[in-house]
């Protein structure tokens, strides 16, 4: 058994999340509790609120913190919104959205699945086939941020498609929400769950959770109730969107202590200042990667600023390099998922994460491995890449 | 907006979960994050289940912490277990066996509720009649103690009747476990889960979760998957149980941080000292309450030394006291549920909030609102029937 006081190794957290925690979140993380029912914790919810509907852009009332993981706000907005025989268009270009179509199934649900490559975006013209050929169809369900690939899926156009043919939309923001714009409103989803540890640099357990008023009442008019009673927002609004804070399970209070201070440095950093922060930590990693011979997966325009996927070239020894970074300098990355597994390396740059000394940190340390392994005889040259990115943007 | 440095009320938490929590577990709480995949983590998961196996007095290697409350932890109980068509024997004596019954529903099952007054416990010949009647059962289902009465359901015969049917033996130990004993293999209990936030005494949002062999081998028997796929342990056992860590859903790491924490200072007193303090606070709150008018909901023998549920009887104004302990004295104490609504105070004594100092603080709160009110007119009658408990165990 370890001892009495645990002292983690010192990580550098640069993989698919968890990201770094500010010092301030994680002294949130231990102020004493307070009942779940306490007024002064219902004014805590209240303010949760608040700025979920700040980071989201959105004024839906039913703006929310799951008490699970982001996976449970995948299983959350599938359960509300499917009833046995829907049909749900999802678009299948990585582990998540295959992980949704499961979800659409294990409700009883017909799920239509768009594919396309591991890498690249889901076509809106495939989206729209589909929905011409699917008939009625009660949903499309997409990712935003693919975290097992890095694609950037734009929106915009299928949001559009959602509009024409009175379909609701599903969005996947869990590794895209305080990193890039998840507009609610303006491009109208319906329903997006997220979660705290990517971008909004809170520690796991908790899935920030929005629903317009159009995916309430859809959720209203059920012909049979929620197959999850835990995920049942019919049941949990009773407790934090309808105002009569009425149990129905106990809050993860201190978790929603910190997501409150995390929400607040969001803040006051500001959403624009956020997402470009992280453009350009994105811009400079992937130069310096490039001078290494790491390129990205997904093509130029379409490559997630917060979530670097490259492939990983032979002979380089992927698993080998990946353990040597954490064992060595202490700093964690992403291997790849399913069909990627071996071949790629995932890097985050998210929320706390995404710092000009972070992305100076690994590419660093890359170079030394790349060096010592023979695939390198120059150093520094990734380094001077990415401050040529750096450059360009302070002049 | 609140400040930026939230500091909340002062609060004795005396009601039925959130408990007080240790101060090394809130330090343990803002320790820096690892990655849910970090080797350094992936020692503290095996920890945690060591220790979890403890606690449930359990070999059973399948042993966890579900990514949820402890309506989570009810919610994977029954849907991992319970396919369409399945019969469940529920108890239904409160609100948790209530929600039980309404969960296998929601599967698809057929629930056989056995129903005893809110209160009372189930009697176990109820539970044999319904064995006999109902034909091939799939499960039997109970509450071992009813947060919402106060009532401490005896387990033993109900396990021998499951271990006669070949039935599985599911038990909600919310809040129970680290306050009373739950002996998972000298009963052969089944399927168990808890929560973090009551004996435990470590903050919500974590359930503790155990399944016996054969309850995992009926899992693998299903004909259908399991319809949370959050919670289907068949998936989770592959990163927690089965040794390969392989990824599910990523880990409430710093939640999991506090549980270690929690589960150290429960081993370092000893499960025997911990049940017997649990019962001594109770007895002398009780010997308190009873001299105040209040006088416990459960009959003498069947009230859990974890929980305490009093009738308020007219004209105490039950809701008015309640708010008054909280917003003068800083003490929670919970009111009833369902149709006990107005009509019970529940006074939780769980894991740290059960010491001396908290009955004393509470008695001596509650004779001061009674003499105000003009229901009592000698102080410290309370606190003396309490010293009288306290100074028999002492000699």
């Amino acid at each position: 058994m370890p001892a009495q006081n645990f002292t983690p190794p010192r990580r550098l957290l640069l993989g698919p999340g968890p990201s770094m925690v500010h010092q301030q979140v994680l002294r949130a993380l231990s102020t004493p509790l307070l009942g779940h029912l306490d007024p002064a914790f219902l004014a805590i919810m209240d303010d949760i609120q608040a700025r979920l509907r700040g980071v989201f852009q959105t004024k839906n009332h039913f703006t929310i913190a799951i008490s699970g993981t982001g996976s449970a706000g995948m299983e959350a907005s599938i359960v509300n919104i499917v009833e046995p025989g829907d049909t749900v268009i999802v678009g299948v270009n990585g582990l998540f959205g295959t992980r949704l179509a499961t979800i659409v199934e294990r409700c009883g649900g017909k799920a239509v699945r768009v594919e396309a490559p591991w890498g690249q975006i889901v076509e809106p013209e495939a989206i729209e086939t589909a929905l011409r050929r699917s008939g009625p169809t009660k949903a499309v369900a997409i990712v935003h941020a693919e975290t097992s690939t890095g694609a950037w899926q734009p929106l915009e156009p299928i949001a559009q498609l959602c509009r024409d043919h009175d379909t609701l939309f599903i969005v996947d923001a869990v590794t895209s929400l305080g990193g890039a714009p998840v507009e609610i409103d303006r491009l109208g989803i319906d329903v997006c769950y997220s979660a705290t540890q990517k971008c909004l640099s809170c520690p796991p357990g908790l899935s920030p959770f929005t629903l317009s008023d159009r995916a309430l009442a859809a959720i209203k008019a059920r012909r049979s109730p929620c197959q999850s009673w835990y995920l049942d927002m019919a049941l949990i609004a009773e407790y934090w969107a309808e105002g009569a804070r009425a149990y129905h399970h106990t809050a993860p209070i201190s978790m929603l202590y910190a997501l409150r201070e995390a929400l607040r440095l969001v803040e006051e950093e500001g959403l624009p200042a956020r997402f470009a922060r992280h453009q350009l930590n994105s811009e400079a990693l992937i130069a310096g990667l490039i001078e290494l011979g790491l390129f990205p997966l997904p093509p130029a325009g379409h490559r997630l600023p917060m979530l670097t996927c490259v492939t990983v070239p032979h002979p380089i020894p992927e698993a080998e390099v990946r353990a040597d970074l954490l064992s060595t300098y202490g700093i964690e990355i992403g291997g790849g998922l399913g069909p990627l597994k071996g071949k790629v390396w995932r890097i985050g740059l998210m929320g706390e994460s995404s710092t000009e000394a972070h992305v100076l940190t690994l590419l660093n340390a890359l170079e030394q491995l790349f060096i010592r392994g023979g695939g390198l005889s120059t150093p520094g040259v990734a380094l001077q890449a990415a401050a040529r990115v750096y450059s360009r943007r302070a002049s």
